[in-house]
């Protein structure tokens, strides 16, 4: 087998090989063999850049993670009420699901069967208990339905936006604000037309 | 080490924990070898039941597709506006969800890897058709909002039923119907109280 000349690997790229393949092949199922074979270099040049598997993981799952807490930090700037701290939130969550999205799609894939996994977790529900709060004082503030409960709606909401991951690509159609226009006209007005 | 006597499987019994497993290491990363240990049978006591791996996840797969289409055939019959029939459709899907939720969460993460799995896509595809088209004539009927593209809607309606099964589990507080309830209220009216 004749081997032509490869191009040679920052981090970020790796990086980028790296979660293509988890999110095809699934994070368990992927070996650093398998890593080694798709980068077409050597495990050991991936130990270069990176000590396992695992850290290949928890640098993938915080760059999501970290978007979507730089939103929420963001979000709790917004002035007014606090369903617009509520939209702003939902909106930059789309934008970062849609600017890292290999990325998150593999956040969202996690299970929990590392320590990484279980620290990603963690960091999803810390991340859920932001949203339900503004759920909660947009409820307070009268314009939020009462009749469900705060921890329901708030998983409504982001079940919808990480649904996201499962058919958007952003070379389709859809641009992000048409998107995100999409997503809040449907949870914040609904589906129905009001005749 | 000593054995205990174990429980004997017939296929169903069996299924049920393959699933279990499948949903919680991945399928790809789940062997022949891992069931038989989860199972405390022998690999051929697991062949006696079913010729492969592939077979497990075919059987689960059209477990949770059979009972989605079961339900878009039974919605078909509604009697009135595309609306109704779409709204029969979601809860109907959510009742299917309920009740099949480790096939329908392991359907959920098919990736395509193989021809099973890539024909539970394409049984996928096919009821994202029905769904559509239902979207459609209820924007037709004047029904639904006419400003988001109707595949787009077919996707944020039934990407937030699939998210249920990230975090709905049936012996929580919440019941199907108030479960089904809380999601047509919030994609049907939206989450914001109309002043």
């Amino acid at each position: 087998m004749t081997r032509r000349g490869r191009p040679g690997y920052d981090l970020e790229s790796l990086l980028a090989v790296a979660v293509k393949v988890f999110n095809e092949r699934g994070y368990e199922a992927t070996s650093m063999e398998d890593l080694s074979r798709r980068l077409g270099i050597t495990k050991s040049a991936i130990y270069y850049h990176v000590p396992s598997k695992d850290e290949l993981l928890r640098l993938a799952v915080d760059r999501a993670l970290d978007g979507l807490f730089a939103v929420a930090e963001e979000a709790r700037g917004v002035a007014g009420p606090a369903i617009d701290r509520l939209e702003f939130l939902i909106r930059g969550s789309i934008g970062v699901l849609v600017d890292r999205l290999p990325f998150v799609t593999l956040l969202l894939r996690v299970r929990g069967n590392t320590k990484v996994e279980r620290a990603a977790l963690a960091r999803r529900r810390e991340f859920d208990l932001v949203v339900t709060e503004l759920v909660k004082q947009a409820e307070a503030e009268g314009d939020v339905r009462p009749d469900i409960d705060p921890a329901v709606t708030a998983r409504l909401l982001f079940g919808t936006v990480n649904s996201l991951t499962e058919w958007y690509r952003p070379r389709g159609g859809l641009g992000t604000a048409d998107l995100a226009n999409a997503v809040c006209a449907v949870l914040f007005d609904g589906l129905r037309t009001t005749a």
